[in-house]
């Protein structure tokens, strides 16, 4: 079987890190081997430093959301051409901690991005290379932003005010709702049902393979 | 009369430097009193970043072309909108040594990227924010170099080879062939001729204004 690129999306707070984890385990199980693990902005020495731009706080200058929105693809088109897609062309299969939908959510929702600009830019930096499969952990941003919130400093996004993730929730589930190779997860419920849900899913995309 | 941007283009030692102090010399003599200079990619401390992220080499990764290009248009954005714009509002010229025209050519004619993509991402952007004069300083790749390598250490750009620098220079002077508010200097003179050159270029369009 051909290696695949599998995403993990969701607002802050949504249970990224352990999906991922339950994605991994779930693979091994099932004789996959050979996994990578990527995060965006970021995942090579590149793209880190644009990820540190990127979640840092300016003093005396804020980053305009254009020159966001080029940091993130100058970032992305940095991991995908000399990480993801190496990876997957040697056999291993690589797990993404957020990818282009996050850009298409936060930018183009939650900043009001104009949705053809951004599907212009996709198509420059990506072309058609796109996920396997995404699994979004849909979660209220109320109980998402309590839990990040929960775990100490936040970052130049998390100080984002609920009606940004608001948006940025209806963009991923408007997303959800038309791409079939975006899986909503219910991750408000309980980390067990979370992890069930999440297995079941895998176990259905993974025996259509 | 409202503050202008006027922009010095050129390859690798065709005598930016000297031409900027050049105009500011003359806008002083002209009355102009109210002067800021910019350089790009840079001149915001975030843009700045960026910079030395474009201009350094890598250990082991390769900035790809398409990461470079939206990373010279994250710097430009924010300089164009925290500097740039800001200073023209209140009345203060901008001198620019580099803008948007180099992208065009060190992108568009060296890199090899398809012109519509250059198009889209400037409308993306600037919109229709443009300089009201450039000064493109014409030189022979060979002598640039030479002159560029005297300096010493040499940045990523600079160590790119010939044919790199002369697609770029023919895409330079394809624009100025197109574009009105783009003039031509003759770099390859003595000094003292392209002070002459600048001068009255410079008596032309301001007399013009």
């Amino acid at each position: 079987m051909k290696a695949k690129f599998i995403v993990v999306e969701g607002l802050e707070g949504a249970g990224k890190t352990t999906a991922i984890q339950t994605v991994v385990d779930f693979l091994r199980e099932s004789g996959v081997t050979s996994v990578t693990q990527t995060r965006e902005p970021g995942g090579t020495p590149i793209a880190e430093k644009l990820r540190a731009i990127f979640k840092q706080e300016h003093d005396h200058e804020t980053l305009q959301d254009m020159s966001e929105l080029f940091l993130i693809y100058a970032a992305r088109v940095q991991l995908v051409e000399t990480v993801i897609k190496p990876s997957l062309l040697k056999g291993t299969w690589v797990i993404g901690d957020r990818h282009d939908l996050s850009a298409q959510a936060y930018q183009g929702g939650g900043r009001g991005i104009d949705r053809h600009v951004l599907t212009q830019l996709r198509q420059m930096a990506l072309k058609n290379f796109s996920p396997d499969l995404t699994l979004y952990l849909d979660i209220d941003p109320k109980l998402g932003l309590e839990r990040a919130r929960g775990r100490g400093e936040l970052d130049r996004i998390e100080k984002m005010d609920l009606g940004f993730f608001e948006r940025t929730r209806e963009c991923y589930m408007d997303f959800a709702r038309h791409d079939q190779s975006i899986r909503t997860i219910d991750a408000g419920q309980s980390l067990q049902q979370v992890q069930a849900d999440i297995r079941r899913v895998l176990n259905d995309w993974f025996s259509s393979l």
